[in-house]
């Protein structure tokens, strides 16, 4: 799992860097595609690991794997588009309080990248992909419930 | 430069275990969907190595090493997205000879998947960035003026 350790030591190294990018958005528009992206991504290969975890799939632990990782790298990415002035009404955009309440939003995601982190390390094994889970898809329904427009 | 040749590592690990998750996707317009915003994250980040790479932003050695790394790990990701079927007529969308020339298409993705790879172990200085930027975005465009309507 060097390689796992890696993309954590990455992801963070990522996280570190990236924030001064947030500025580099060049409309609010471009931050709200780019975040919607993100999620689009994650969702997809998140989505992945939960069919496995359910037993709609076969498990594969190198799908798996593959799919733990890009989530990981991911998981870093979308917070930066969630620059001021972009909060919504319809359904699935953000609510003020992303930004009212910033510092309970950012421990949300920081949670989220902890557990996707311990969520890649345990799908080495189905047992383990099965166990941890939960706790990870708890994350995104988390911060869904707090900040997003239902 | 051992992280990078870790990404390195893990996006030929991904390139070879995800294509059984191009089955995946359950609609084709999910699959579009991906691939959208798989395009759309890497040109948020390339074009950040761009605006360095061109002088519109000053040079910083650690926001081009996290945005060379996130294309990297991006680079090996849209093309699952490209499922039979999801051929288009509208400007942006990928033309009929995505399929009907699938080696040359797969071939034009290998050579960008390379020569980010390169721009990421050269965008370690101002110098190197400036001159290897060019061959990187000349890969994006070469696909794009084949296979993407205009």
């Amino acid at each position: 799992m060097q390689r796992l350790a890696l993309a954590a030591l990455a992801a963070a190294t990522l996280a570190s860097a990236l924030p001064a990018a947030a500025a580099q958005f060049q409309k609010p528009e471009d931050a709200v595609k780019y975040r919607k992206a993100a999620f689009t991504m994650m969702a997809a290969h998140f989505g992945r690991l939960g069919a496995m975890a359910q037993g709609r799939v076969p498990y594969d632990a190198a799908v798996a794997a593959a799919n733990a990782q890009v989530v990981v790298n991911l998981s870093t990415l979308p917070y930066a588009g969630f620059v001021e002035g972009t909060a919504g009404s319809e359904k699935g955009t953000p609510k003020p309080n992303v930004w009212s309440e910033r510092a309970k939003f950012d421990a949300g995601a920081k949670k989220m990248q902890d557990e996707v982190l311990k969520l890649a390390t345990a799908a080495k094994t189905e047992a383990g992909l099965k166990a941890a889970f939960g706790a990870a898809a708890g994350t995104c329904k988390a911060c869904h419930d707090d900040f997003r427009n239902p």
